[in-house]
């Protein structure tokens, strides 16, 4: 079902380059134009067939219906100042962007009209990134937050809300801060302390060996989030500065009570909280 | 190659009982016998063919070569007291835990001769636990660490070298200390934080919203391993102590290092630091 004549994908990398793929796949778009800042990323996107054409001026978002800013976080705002001279005054804008309230507010501010943004954020990804790695599954059967202010038009959100229902997702709203408070504990924290992780181990060695040499499966899937592009991380970490180190706080806290009781030799307590979380780390399963 | 007529396993568990079918797979051991608290996972080792006879007493070490003890960390001394009387004066005692000096130097010191005491840990395994998850090929390319002291007699040593090398390890001498310093930083480190991430949002509410209905993949694969059995980590955080507060401190540190670039909204230093972290863990690969 068509939804809209014309998308631009602002940034063809992994969730861009997917939502691309996967918006031809359902033909929920008739045209699709890809801009990057990567002339090597844009010609893959273009081999690859998630982009009908590369746009790689201010222009972007002329004569267009849907903008995806699907860039780092912070560039979104700039990228939406720089396309909105040439963007319709009913042209939508939404994002893929895992820190929201202040994205949207921002870009509330510097688009056309604070009506036609929609902020959205698809729970989905991996380590993997770039148009190469791009698939257009990558959303069924995952969680799209978007988060609608006051100032919304319904028609935008109807759209943004169709767009990613038509790629499989399942769509849920809430407020930009409660989405910002749940993504902080839930992905922004393990993502600090996965980097955190290994930088506290890179380069070290005991007694002549590499500490890294001897790492087992369990550091490599609790690090595998570290593989992750940093400039998307450090965007991330910063946009949800107050959340995230609120959420930081909180795992020193636990940090703390776990110190205390191995220190004390208290194996009942250290029994209780370990197993506490076992169970409730099983409850989840794998959830692939 | 037989290498002994006749080994017990003392825990019949994801590890032990992988042991008891590789060793058998490579026709190293004549007879296997199986010794337990639990007589429902006993049954399943007997039904799988891991084991050929359940032996529920203190004579598990009767006319045996060879024993093995996987339990965990904190009962294996215990049992080895409890074995001892009717070991024979040369029967061997080694062990597969993930603390050795502590270990190790209880097990001189309560076995029949400090000689026959060889530490062991080959790093392999998962969350899976019991019987029912043992397999014959988790040794197989994996490292196997062992730890001989000045005491252990070189025939001893052999032995257990030869029944890793058996069932595809590779296996590597250093100290117990030194194994211990890496282990509390490439294992230990990242359990106890797996299990801090799990509780640290555990039961937690955002909005009414439950934070662990919104885990991606990302948390998911850096919990993974916080489905551990809590029993057999908690022995091992008490035993490996001091290492393991240190390696703490040292995440810390890490942890101080973030929350200062974050705070500070140094972008630039913040994606220097991500993106080293990002640069060795890509370089580990996912070597599964």
């Amino acid at each position: 079902m068509r939804l809209v004549d014309r998308m631009t994908i602002a940034g063809v990398g992994l969730i861009g380059g997917s939502l691309a793929a996967a918006a031809r796949e359902a033909g929920l778009v008739g045209e699709i134009l890809g801009f990057g800042r990567s002339a090597a990323n844009l010609a893959i996107a273009k081999e690859r067939g998630l982009v009908d054409r590369v746009v790689s001026d201010d222009a972007a978002a002329a004569d267009v219906d849907l903008v995806v800013l699907a860039a780092p976080v912070r560039t979104c705002a700039v990228l939406a100042e720089r396309f909105r001279r040439h963007a319709r005054p009913t042209t939508i804008v939404t994002d893929v962007g895992s820190v929201k309230a202040t994205l949207v507010a921002e870009l509330e501010r510097v688009w056309t009209a604070p009506g036609r943004v929609v902020g959205a954020h698809p729970i989905a990804g991996s380590e993997a990134s770039g148009a190469g790695a791009a698939r257009a599954d990558l959303f069924r059967d995952r969680l799209c937050i978007v988060t609608p202010t006051q100032r919304t038009d319904t028609d935008a959100l109807r759209l943004v809300r169709a767009l990613w229902e038509g790629v499989g997702a399942r769509v849920e709203e809430m407020t930009a801060d409660t989405h910002d408070a749940i993504l902080a504990r839930v992905s922004h924290l393990p993502h600090v302390l996965a980097y955190a992780l290994v930088r506290a181990v890179s380069g070290r060695s005991t007694d002549g060996r590499r500490l890294l040499d001897y790492a087992g499966t369990g550091f490599l899937d609790a690090t595998r989030i570290a593989a992750s592009p940093a400039e998307i991380w450090r965007d991330i970490a910063l946009a949800n500065r107050p959340a995230l180190t609120a959420a930081l706080q909180e795992l020193r806290r636990v940090l703390d009570e776990l110190v205390l009781l191995i220190e004390t030799d208290d194996a009942i307590g250290l029994e209780a909280v370990l197993g506490a979380a076992a169970d409730t780390r099983r409850a989840l399963g794998s959830k692939t």
